[in-house]
């Protein structure tokens, strides 16, 4: 073997982890495998884990209509068969073919009013999070800003390009503005520039919080004094019964936020679609501007090229069928979640009594909608209770410290609500009250 | 506006561009839109530029046709309704759906005996490329090494992340194994880690050139000996006539090479749909190993999470129908592009005597198939010459400096052959003389 001159060690032939980025060692990555061979390794327990929507309402045969919808379109807008063979079989244009039907749909269901030219079509809301966070962290002086506990997709993509996070804590009731303005002025003193905040404003994974009106004109209203933005992602507002509160992006006057939306709940996760909305003019330095939107579409360039013109095809088939209005498309699945989120408090109410709760420390939110609920208990919620949890007890559930970027949480545990029939709820609520009782006797305080 | 003690200037409310990653501001996606522009500003040009493929073969019903296949296929393997609807309908495996399919079409299309844990199902060759980058390159002190001229994808992706590069100078026939040494050399005694080596060994973009059977094994050698990755990237070899060499992949004994995979140019750009085989064993340092691919994994899962389940049933009922022999398939298409390129070849041949070549300092290569060739021109075949051909010639092509990570090629362009007409040729030839001979003429060294 040639040892040349100049280099660190020779040249191994095997590759070690260790040689690899550090985003491959990511404990949360760690973590995600092990609840994954729990849910492997004990089959008949009833999982609280899975985030998953629920697929009964999908007819594997829609796909085959809602393709021919987007055709027809296609065809009814002047295509010739051509110009529709080229929409799906090639290249499409990487900021996506959809858009127009994307800003319909928003401006219906949301209120959000955009042009088309400020969406960018991606590949689910986990690429809209890559493109966004690659434009603003420039260099090592570049914060992002993330409630904890935090999505593990914004924080996993940060991991990814070498992007400093700074966690903004939440209270038991989710978002507090000033915990963000501490925070801001913590990495500020560091000599960090804040460039954006992320949040999940509605219903938010992993704590099922929901910010105020008044929370999300506070957090605006801070934005623009502060100069930072805020990524808004919410997926799971349309599939919650009732009428939500406006989304950030709505009451966003000033060019303040990134909304960041997913398709996965709405329509169906298989079409890996979603998109940003990136309305924000960006000075060119030459004299001209151009939207943020176009700079995200430049560095999709570099990571898909472009969203598969045959899911958007899909999406825009299911889109066109609704007129544009998820919302109503999605009034059965909002109804079946309302329905589970409902039954798994009425459960869990009915396992404990108010002393046995008081006594034991056990307590758990009451959201009004999305997919969890989080739950504080009284010993550590690890890895190693969730094995004696699914061993002994039959019930999984996800560790809350998974989603506390820089540690926390460890009392704590995301119950999902979203994959459970009525029947695993009231016995997986059963199962985690027997499996929480035996835990406190133990008094394992650490583990 | 409160300014914070401790930032280092007033937080902007309005973006710029240089405040954002110096991705967005790489020169080469100016270029690319000056192409851009071009080709939209004289839509009556013909143009060597688009590397597309020919889409004459394409009826957009077979994708319903491929798409049922799949089903059936899963319904054939003991796939329940529900099951099958979730193998469309919700999210997939982070490694895809379809790795059997594609392991088996390796092997009978490319001789590639690798199983399918070792494949990843990417959102096209481009992440593939992306997340291999992205595994390998763990810190400032690795460099990733390119054939220059390079296919920009890759160093579009190196850019994303921050990534050093250095460029292996290629000859006029392409690869030469002494630069590759050389370059090596140069980086470790700056202190750098050379990572891989990222090449086209077959009908290159952008410069048409194949490497030889002695010059792949050469590489293999110095690969295993200097401890380093060869990523092989081979789009065009399946659409080329005749018998190709074997890829690397085919010939690689000791785990040396990454083979990113594509199936935009056999099968269909639109599904988006590309793979790389990593059988590379990673120790974890803790004892275990395993491969390459499952650290690929990981990464996609903050990137896009999946591949679509929809995208890939395409594919999958597309590899189904041809038994895997995607080469097979791929007859029409492989003579339609080799009689492109003779065309290309003989109009050019046509256009120009030996004498006036010789005379003027015009020449171009032979490529064997492929949908590329390189041309060297007596003057700086850059954006001002681009615009006198298209406005004053009719004729458009691409400045082959675009493709050289550091520079040069300043005296060449790139032609493609893949989306032309036997007509078109014929006339864009003559125009393509007509502008070389009056550029000549204008003794334009440098514009």
């Amino acid at each position: 073997m040639a040892l040349v001159a100049g280099q660190a060690r020779a040249p191994s032939r095997a590759l070690g982890r260790a040689d690899l980025h550090a985003s491959v060692s990511d404990p949360v990555l760690d973590t995600m495998n092990f609840l994954n061979e729990i849910t492997h390794r004990y089959p008949e327990a009833i999982s609280f884990a899975p985030g998953r929507p629920y697929d009964g309402f999908f007819d594997t045969e829609q796909v085959f209509t809602h393709l021919r919808r987007y055709l027809e379109h296609l065809a009814g807008n002047g295509h010739t068969d051509a110009g529709i063979r080229d929409a799906i079989f090639q290249y499409g244009p990487t900021s996506g073919r959809i858009r127009d039907l994307v800003a319909d749909s928003l401006a219906k269901d949301e209120g959000i009013d955009v042009p088309p030219e400020s969406i960018v079509i991606t590949v689910g809301a986990q690429e809209a999070m890559l493109l966004t966070l690659r434009a603003l962290i420039a260099g090592p002086q570049d914060v992002l800003l993330v409630s904890s506990p935090c999505y593990v997709g914004i924080t996993g993509a940060a991991r990814l390009l070498d992007a400093e996070v700074g966690a903004v804590d939440e209270e038991e009731d989710g978002f507090a503005c000033a915990a963000l303005e501490a925070a801001l002025a913590r990495e500020r003193a560091r000599g960090r520039r804040p460039r954006a905040f992320y949040v999940i404003p509605d219903h938010a994974n992993p704590s099922g919080t929901t910010m105020s009106l008044e929370q999300r004109h506070a957090l605006l209203d801070l934005a623009d004094r502060e100069g930072f933005l805020v990524l808004e992602d919410s997926p799971y507002r349309l599939v919650s019964p009732g009428r939500q509160l406006p989304t950030l992006k709505a009451l966003d006057r000033t060019g303040r936020v990134v909304h960041l939306g997913s398709f996965s709940k709405t329509l169906f996760p298989g079409a890996r679609v979603g998109f940003v909305v990136a309305d924000q003019p960006v000075a060119d330095g030459r004299g001209g501007a151009g939207l943020l939107a176009d700079e995200l579409t430049k560095i999709k360039s570099m990571v898909t090229v472009n969203t598969s013109p045959l899911s958007q095809a899909v999406v825009g088939g299911m889109l066109l069928a609704a007129g544009g209005r998820t919302r109503e498309l999605n009034a059965a699945a909002a109804a079946y979640y309302e329905q589970a989120m409902r039954g798994t408090l009425r459960a869990l109410d009915g396992c404990f009594t108010e002393a046995e709760r008081a006594a034991l420390g056990v307590r758990w939110n009451r959201p009004s909608g999305g997919f969890f609920l989080a739950m504080r208990v009284p010993f550590h919620a690890g890895n190693a209770a969730l094995a004696r949890s699914a061993e002994h007890f039959g019930v999984i559930w996800t560790p809350m410290s998974y989603f506390y970027p820089l540690g926390g949480g460890d009392r704590a545990l995301r119950l999902s609500i979203s994959y459970l029939s009525d029947t695993e709820i009231t016995e997986g609520a059963a199962r985690l009250a027997r499996f929480i009782r035996a835990e406190a006797k133990e008094g394992r305080a650490a583990c």
